[in-house]
């Protein structure tokens, strides 16, 4: 049995936040501390980004020309597509209404994962970035949050739209202590058949259960811890999951 | 907390096998029986297809002109190629060893869902098709595991590419007693502003978690059962998680 925990009260996190503490504390008050071997701490992308001072205020910027250009065709704030700009690497889509790029870590995403809700008071006049380092801060937290030899794997999740289909599920942008795609190339299945299957994306599927408990909008919950899972072997980022445009199957 | 349990020791399922009935009892041997308020329930598509009898002998599979060009480009068996054809409306994608179509039912997935993994005996002459109406499926185990008045929401879910990112994920591809997709348009977050995203792919969501535990290959566990989720109002099938290609937003 897989079981997934709410982090509940922790107070609104701001630019210098010590994460690790505070989660700790949350974990406490869940009596859900000491961890156990195989816990996995899934911690959404807002609270890593408020804690590393990502974000912006929206009056300081100084859109460029392309932004202008591209807030006039996606009908945007010219001082947030100034932002998804200097964020992404490509311009995947760009129409009324919307704009999708390839963000500077590799995820293909809306505004370039740049997030304007519950950001706090003064939020109209503030966006919030990614984090700088998602697999970096995934690896630090589980670090600091290692207790009696047991590190828990931790999971950096945001949630994106989807191609051909509706609505946004929870993915990774940043995972350590866990392998975040795990390659069952050369495993057969039950019929001594080799699989047809062999690359699962682990942590973006962790990240999308545990996102049936952070949501989104006003009961936002932003971290939860996972139990019970039996993780296999390997300890790779959430960069391994992100598929070279040159190789995107699908176009 | 929410909590995905397991459920074990279904035998091999056969055409007209009673789907409800083997799940009951293996709620039961897992103590989950009666069902709770709220309680979902996630079923491989490859039990419920085999119930369907949706199992196909590739050696009576007369490829037609158009599958045997596409065998060729895809370098896949004309047989299989014939089958996916058969089942999808639409082909987004046909390179070598790759054929992404999409499918009757509207999800744009790789092989037309054709299932070779896990098929038991004789596999590898034998194809399993997706079922031919999942959520009405759903509709009817969730009808038929009724009990004391609390009938528990289902979800049929396989497991899909997608594009820009390595691995697969868990999908739903039926679902009924819970909104596939949930629309929260209008809804404001804590600090009073619209929220951006709108609409959650609730049902897909449920699938990912689940997936955790039914995993792929040797030890594919057929069905997991969700206890703890409080689920939002309203009832809508997993077609509701379907984009109509011309609506597409990433191309």
């Amino acid at each position: 049995m897989i079981s997934i925990h709410p982090l509940t009260g922790l107070a609104e996190i701001c630019e210098g936040d010590d994460l690790a503490m505070l989660l700790r504390d949350a974990l406490g008050r869940a009596g859900l501390w000491p961890l156990q071997k195989g816990d996995i701490l899934v911690v959404t992308q807002k609270i890593l980004s408020k804690a590393e001072g990502r974000m912006v205020d929206l009056t300081e910027v100084e859109p460029g020309e392309q932004a202008l250009e591209l807030a006039e065709t996606t009908r945007k704030d010219p001082r947030l597509v100034e932002l998804v700009l200097r964020e992404s690497s490509a311009i995947v889509r760009a129409v009324p209404h919307i704009l999708i790029t390839r963000h500077r870590l590799g995820h293909v995403m809306a505004n370039g994962g740049i997030d304007r809700s519950n950001i706090g008071p003064g939020g109209a006049e503030r966006a919030l970035l990614l984090p700088v380092d998602p697999d970096g801060s995934a690896a630090a937290l589980s670090h600091d949050l290692a207790s009696e030899g047991a590190a828990p794997a931790v999971v950096i999740s945001d949630s994106f739209g989807r191609p051909w289909r509706h609505g946004v599920v929870g993915v990774a942008i940043g995972a350590a202590g866990l392998p975040a795609l795990v390659d069952r190339r050369g495993e057969e299945d039950r019929d001594g058949r080799r699989l047809e299957v062999t690359q699962i994306a682990l942590a973006d599927q962790i990240a999308t259960a545990a996102a049936l408990i952070t949501g989104e909008g006003a009961e936002s919950i932003p971290a939860v811890l996972m139990r019970g899972m039996r993780l296999p072997p390997g300890d790779a980022p959430a960069a391994t999951l992100v598929r070279p445009i040159e190789e995107d199957l699908f176009r």
